[in-house]
């Protein structure tokens, strides 16, 4: 939850594993813990969803520590969520302490409902956990027709702008809108200006890093990547990507009932309570303002002007947000995830551990 | 509405001037021109607001293309506006081409009242022009107790990601939440990486501009101020800027029927045809999920640790977004708003043209 995915079409050591394996794999793994096959399903249809997109980050790589969390009765695995609605357009879900990918599913299933009636609709949800990948939900509702926007807030990664100590989450900001033939906005971004995940690759690698990506532990901008992993990343664009972290906290904490202002532990290191994380869906209806195929012509003039634009120095193409994600998706459908080496020993010790068929993989 | 406000609290050559002398001095202006009295004072209080908050791109220097533009039948001074609701919760308001100030103060208000029942509520308006400083509408939308999203489409003036001709807007994302002792949290920010009017001053200076700033009119990268000029503001966060600049264009523009895509013409170039500038706006009511009086309190936790985090090296303090414009509004309105001689002058033509008394004012 703490950091912006790392894309990459293919890891240096890989196999390859076709989808249906993968998703046959992780549900086996997550019932096996006492989770109902359905949940199984979509927990695992989820972590999925990331890795053929190429957020490898919140996919199957995760498997593990959700594993840990519902073993240790820190996750629900029989959740009995309750939505109140106390107005027609706003509900509010409570989680159960369930999988944040079941309460994510819900809320954004609940928020769509009331966008049919009312035009919009928004769910703030409490007692949840990690939902994974934002696009996961922006893109039920864009399946489904309807604009969204999609909230999470996280366990404290990034100090205010002005400030050196973690307090606000890195959670995306994710907003998306339908288009006719031409590809969909999909937006899925971090309001850090870089991820740790390529802080930590750059120290690996012994590179310096940019100056502006991080503080050192003393609250001094750095460029050494060793330093800049003992402090903390920096907001993008100074206080517009502290503010933009800010919105996410009230939204999806403030409002919402859940934790919030770094009161959310991380689910990799605090192992004595729930995470209470909080989200926040809304759904927005097209064809309120103009007709649904209005919208749709609309939108794709907009993208076909937005990647008709002529090329800055040094680029290609145009892309829209979500787009190579999507077309990631497309190939890895066909032709199957690639999946790093120390990936597949991690996911192959989980299934030894748990009496799972080892994970069916292809080495090309 | 291409330029993000630049804010400055005190010009070289300046004299001050009194708020209410101000106001009714812009509304004289204003109710000239067969704007109604109550109309023209709604426009010369949101003109006033992005003054005394030191906003000074949106405050009286614009009264003359305000003015020409009614003048030459380029904005209805006594439009009709039309509220359609065929939903609870979303409503489309047709602008009818009167000045964006009318248009959003209405439409803010009817988002809160559908907030009010609903929980939410949002007004997609089509047929409007540059409506000002977004943080007019935030505020209205505090005020009354609600968070606040506000959007607006504007001429093209940055490229997408990628592009080196201007398509997108510049203007604001604009989003608020009220608080309860401590400053709330009002975000205005533009999209790009910076204000062209940043770019003009290290033009007069002879001074380069960062690398990343803007390209020049070839779609390459410079750090010549008169080049950039001649070329495009880039997005903040490259591709991260360009997504919420579509956002905007999306929500304010292709939503609302209004124009979207760069046909949103320069109010201060074009002549021959009306904005139809699109705008959006959400009003949410905190009191749905947490009791109202709960997320006032969670407000101020969140702003009390954010305003607590131990300073980074150079800081002295850490603001909230919205928090250095609050302060100078407190001060202004006690001693008065600073004008430069050369909009003092200005406004003295207009006084002169139009047969109103000019504009008292004190040299200190």
């Amino acid at each position: 939850m703490s950091e912006h995915p790392t894309k990459s079409a293919s890891p240096s050591s890989v196999a390859y594993v076709q989808l249906d394996d993968a998703v046959n794999f992780a549900t086996a793994i997550i019932a096996g813990q006492g989770v109902s096959t359905d949940h199984a399903v979509t927990i695992a249809e989820c972590l999925l969803e990331a890795d053929l997109r190429g957020v490898h980050t919140h996919g199957l790589s995760r498997l593990p520590v959700y594993v840990e969390r519902v073993q240790r009765g820190l996750v629900n695995g029989a959740p009995e969520m309750k939505l109140e609605k106390p107005v027609a357009a706003c509900a509010s879900l409570d989680g159960d302490n369930a999988f944040g990918f079941l309460v994510g599913r819900r809320a954004m299933q609940e928020a769509i409902a009331m966008a049919e009636t009312c035009g919009v609709g928004v769910v703030a949800a409490r007692n949840s956990n990690h939902f994974g990948m934002a696009a996961t939900y922006l893109l039920q509702a864009v399946k489904a027709g309807y604009f969204a926007f999609v909230f999470t807030n996280a366990s404290k990664a990034m100090p205010p702008w002005g400030g050196r100590e973690g307090l606000l989450g890195t959670s995306p900001f994710g907003a998306a809108a339908p288009s006719g033939k031409l590809p969909p906005f999909i937006l899925d971004m971090s309001p850090a200006v870089a991820a740790r995940g390529k802080i930590r690759l750059a120290e690996k690698r012994g590179e310096p890093i940019p100056e502006g990506y991080a503080l050192d532990e003393n609250g001094q901008s750095t460029t050494d990547a060793s330093a800049a992993l003992r402090g903390v990343v920096l907001p993008m664009g100074g206080y517009k990507g502290s503010g933009i972290s800010m919105l996410m906290e009230i939204l999806a904490g403030v409002f919402s009932g859940a934790n919030f202002g770094g009161d959310v532990p991380d689910q990799y290191t605090v192992w004595d309570r729930p995470q209470n994380v909080g989200h926040f869906f809304m759904a927005l209806k097209p064809g309120i303002f103009v007709t649904e195929q209005g919208f749709r012509d609309r939108m794709d003039e907009l993208v076909g002007r937005i990647k008709a634009n002529p090329l800055a120095d040094g680029f290609t193409e145009i892309l829209m947000p979500g787009e190579i994600e999507a077309r990631l998706e497309a190939e890895r459908r066909r032709s199957g995830i690639p999946y790093a080496a120390a990936d597949l020993a991690l996911l192959a010790k989980l299934a030894a551990d748990h009496g799972v068929s080892a994970l069916p993989h292809e080495t090309r």
